[in-house]
């Protein structure tokens, strides 16, 4: 079962090193337990191995497609495939039972999840978009809004989507135009553009919530005069009826990978009559539809690593099942050949793979025990987990989209000329990851959240509660004898992250903000380095202690064996770049200002 | 005019940092002078630019297919376009007057394919490999082989291919087993079947010259027992006719990129009626194949360096164009958006792509004038340009290739969510890009051969005269004042080399050959880098030496001092690297060696 993924990594992730059992101490999560919530999750697998891989292909080559008459034509199996899984509730699973979910946490939710993402991540894309959709109502929402769009979402009857981008304004929120009109009668009236609304419109949903950022007449300008809003594709009439909401899907945008997942232009207002619902207060949308775009970032970045999951298992397999070569000691070219996987290239390859997607799936797996437990505590603690949630999500989703699109070039590479053809999937799979770096903020607007926002942000509340937990890591790695060298490797490039610091703060204290953040995409990389090996270490030592309890091991000793010489690995192939990043960031000068745009010829 | 490169900065690498005219002075090329050559390269950007640029999108779109019984539909335009490209001389021009040819330095022929190439790569494949496949016949072939094939190859009215791989063997050619059977009539009798044949039969040429590697019965096991045929689609009847040759293309490959480019199995003598002509001494076919094959590989490195610069070009053109967002500084959202060519970022990634791809097309052109000066000198001389082609042949071949995808990458994602989609050539050039690293020898082949044969051959005599040269660009990068910090950055990177070199040749010395070249990817990595950090040496002292002669400057002052700029950029974004790739070198204990295959799962 589940080819596209490994099992007993998830398992080992989820109860020994983020050790989900925790969590169901708490009231909300009390009803659940660690055989139970398996249980879910392989059934979870099960649909994805039946309902959602079988289609990765197909969908490929025959995409969504614009009908030129406002409809957007999805695969075949697309209705089913999301009924199906509305109908095991994986859409609204997050959801507390009075909401009509099955009060899972995230953690677990997420996990669930992967399993649709690594096996088609285009069909994951339509139900994981209306799971946030449905959470930003469920959130910020009146009763009546809740009551009326949140249950024929979860039930897959419906699509929600997020519409933030205008052609002319792309990543800068600020610059967005849509306007909308208060009337008497409560609603507002809409009118303007939105272009790459994923999922925005198509055959295989009913009706369409578009969360929708928009500027009601009058708001100040910029960030700060934007409001969310609900608009429907068709509107409650009010009779139990619905009407067409003048939201015209005017053309959809072809691409280079996702190819299953309708990703539209949309047209509000044309005729005047398109409704809108304001969500909360007026003008506090961006900081609502950013509940939904810090989770959709953290989603991007595993649907990333578990995109790259996908094609490393790809990989991982053929190595293991195609003779090719000997190995160069061998000079007698009549012994038969030997199977890749023995070839100490194709082993780098797959470790590199190894290490990118499962230290990437570690730290989402991070990320979301802190969604849960930011959650269900209070205070102090709520703003600890808050704030180190702030500081990992860029980590993560560019970690994961970067890496994750390096790593599928590298399962192509292990299948050699073969991975190029469509005859195997991996292929798909690096284009479509090449999407995850680009949408819910692309690597560049990561990047400068980071360093211009997150390591500032209360005088460096989070670097700092951020720097104490992989501290504490490295402080029970080194009671271990065996993990103490590579804890001592991590605890160093820690230190070169402060130093560095130091040295770029002198620019922003300086006032010198653009220089400041000039190179905030090589911070970044090397930030994830040492984020990465972290989880790498946490893994390592959670190996360690399970070795030494016998009796309640959940996997063989070769898996936890395995945990501590991937550290090794990832220190010694990976983590070397992250000096690399630092000497480019302390040379002097700025190559990247202003000033030298005639060098572009 | 060319869009997709930049004249200024080909004109810049050809005559002045490669100095072409001294070329001219040898009886061979005493012919050309600088304008005249410079005339017959812009005809060729001008049919790259006419001719190949259109048609780039609608052949990815409608790619080469197979008919199902034996034939290959290609682009309607592709035979127009050989057909244009043979009469401007472009396949055979590197060839002398008596064999038809115009006689043109290596240097300025593939100067002329670059355009080709960065215009629409899958059409240069044609008449690239053609070319090749011609030079490798007139080479070794008999005066009668080169009388009845080359006119006709170069004309372009037949295909000349490399016909290597087979479905088990794959890169190892040791293992090949398509077999020739010797008759009395001085032919071959062939039977085999080749895979990942480019080129292998399409509707736009007549007939097809598979340049075919088989085994004569009887023949030594392993590459000793190889021998080169030329098999023709229709072979020489006696009497002026041309009969069936029993070649039949039993299907193609559909790929994620070069779709216009067909890529074909090949069965030869499936009705025992396949004749083959043996190409000079029988089981010598390896090494005549490897002519052909090192020019193949300077063409792909190339390639994938043209390829890129399309990518940088267009998302260069973008970035100058496109109005979003402001500096982090201004924090007034009234004020208008800014080019994003403005941002720091978008900066950072355009001179990424420039330093990666001016950095492999000077490589590129080092190698080309290095063919030229072997074929022109003698003895210790020849055999000095000999050794340094062979030591950066996988150099030049594999830094274009993998640093190329990470440079189209980046064009990407200057484009933002736009990249993503068919609406904008990157996406397409990204696809194309990722075959450059698989064929004519992947990665992990070319690192091989650069630490297994090339660096060890003659006792380390090609790796010494490459550091010479090296050496010889600080030696002079160093009397300028400007320069020397970075001449002296390089020379320790150089000495790094020799210092990881003498930690590896320890274990090749215990003949632990396997653990020698265990991590020759890397190896790889870290002398690339050093050789394009060279290049750059090389471009930025020539730009220093034109601005100080102001009355021959073929070029703006600005453009000199971006070669100085673009330097210092590559040294301090790019080549940091190759210190964390040499600490990954020498650290004790081999990662990548059989035994943990347990640690997969």
């Amino acid at each position: 079962m589940a080819r596209f993924t490994d099992m007993q990594f998830i398992r080992f992730l989820l109860f020994e090193v983020h050790r989900a059992e925790e969590l169901f101490q708490y009231p909300r999560f009390s009803h659940l337990d660690e055989e139970q919530v398996w249980m879910i999750l392989e059934s979870a697998a099960k649909l994805a191995e039946q309902e959602l891989f079988p289609f990765l292909k197909e969908m490929d080559e025959q995409p969504a497609r614009y009908d030129g008459k406002g409809g957007v034509r999805t695969h075949p199996q697309l209705k089913r495939i999301i009924q199906k899984t509305a109908e095991q509730q994986w859409i609204g699973a997050y959801a507390g039972f009075d909401e009509g979910g099955m009060q899972l946490p995230e953690l677990v939710y997420n996990t669930g999840h992967h399993f649709f993402q690594a096996a088609n991540n285009g069909v994951e894309g339509y139900t994981g978009l209306s799971a946030g959709a449905a959470g930003l109502i469920l959130s910020f929402g009146s009763k009546e809004q809740i009551d009326t769009y949140v249950p024929k979402i979860f039930s897959g009857e419906w699509q929600g989507t997020m519409a933030l981008t205008e052609p002319q304004a792309g990543s800068s929120l600020s610059d967005i135009t849509t306007a909308a009109k208060p009337t008497a009668n409560g609603h507002y009236l809409v009118k303007g553009q939105k272009i790459f609304i994923s999922g925005g419109q198509h055959d295989a949903c009913d009706n369409f919530i578009h969360l929708t950022l928009a500027r009601i007449e009058g708001a100040p300008p910029g960030v700060k005069g934007i409001s969310l809003f609900i608009i429907p594709k068709f509107r409650p009439g009010g009779d139990g009826d619905f009407i067409y909401n003048d939201v015209y899907c005017a053309g959809d945008f072809q691409k280079m990978g996702q190819r299953g997942y309708a990703t539209t232009h949309l047209s509000f207002g044309d005729n005047d009559d398109c409704h809108a619902y304001l969500v909360g207060e007026p003008h506090k949308g961006l900081s609502y539809m950013f509940q939904m775009m810090n989770g959709a970032r953290i989603s991007v970045g595993q649907s990333a690593a578990s995109v790259a999951m996908a094609a490393y298992q790809a990989s991982l397999q053929y190595a293991k099942e195609r003779p090719q070569g000997r190995h160069a000691s061998e000079k007698d070219p009549t012994q038969p050949p030997i199977l890749i996987i023995h070839h100490a290239d194709v082993q780098r390859m797959l470790f590199t793979q190894k290490v990118i997607v499962e230290g990437a799936l570690s730290l989402c797996m991070e990320c979301s025990r802190l969604q849960d437990l930011k959650q269900i505590s209070t205070g102090a603690e709520k703003e600890k987990y808050h704030l180190l949630l702030e500081i990992l999500t860029p980590i993560v989703k560019t970690y994961a989209s970067e890496q994750g699109s390096r790593s599928a070039a590298l399962a192509i590479q292990v299948l050699g000329g073969y991975g190029f053809t469509t005859d195997f999937p991996v292929q798909q799979l690096y284009r479509d990851l090449k999407i995850m770096s680009l949408y819910e903020g692309t690597t560049g607007i990561q990047s400068l959240d980071l360093l211009g926002r997150k390591v500032t942000m209360e005088n460096g509340k989070a670097l700092q509660l951020l720097s104490e937990e992989i501290v504490a890591t490295i402080h029970v790695a080194k009671k271990y004898p065996l993990l103490e060298p590579f804890a001592i490797q991590l605890e160093q490039e820690l230190g070169r992250i402060q130093s560095v610091l130091g040295h770029l703060m002198r620019f922003a204290a300086k006032g010198e903000t653009n220089r400041y953040l000039a190179d905030a995409v090589v911070f970044m990389e090397m930030a994830s380095l040492v984020v990465i090996g972290w989880q790498w270490l946490k893994q390592a030592v959670t190996a360690v202690e399970k070795l030494q309890e016998k009796n309640r091991q959940r996997s063989s000793p070769d898996f936890y064996e395995s945990r501590i010489h991937l550290l090794q690995f990832f220190l010694r192939y990976e983590l070397p770049h992250a000096a690399a990043c630092a000497h480019t960031l302390v040379q002097p000068g700025g190559l990247t200002e202003t000033g030298n745009l005639a060098y572009f010829g």
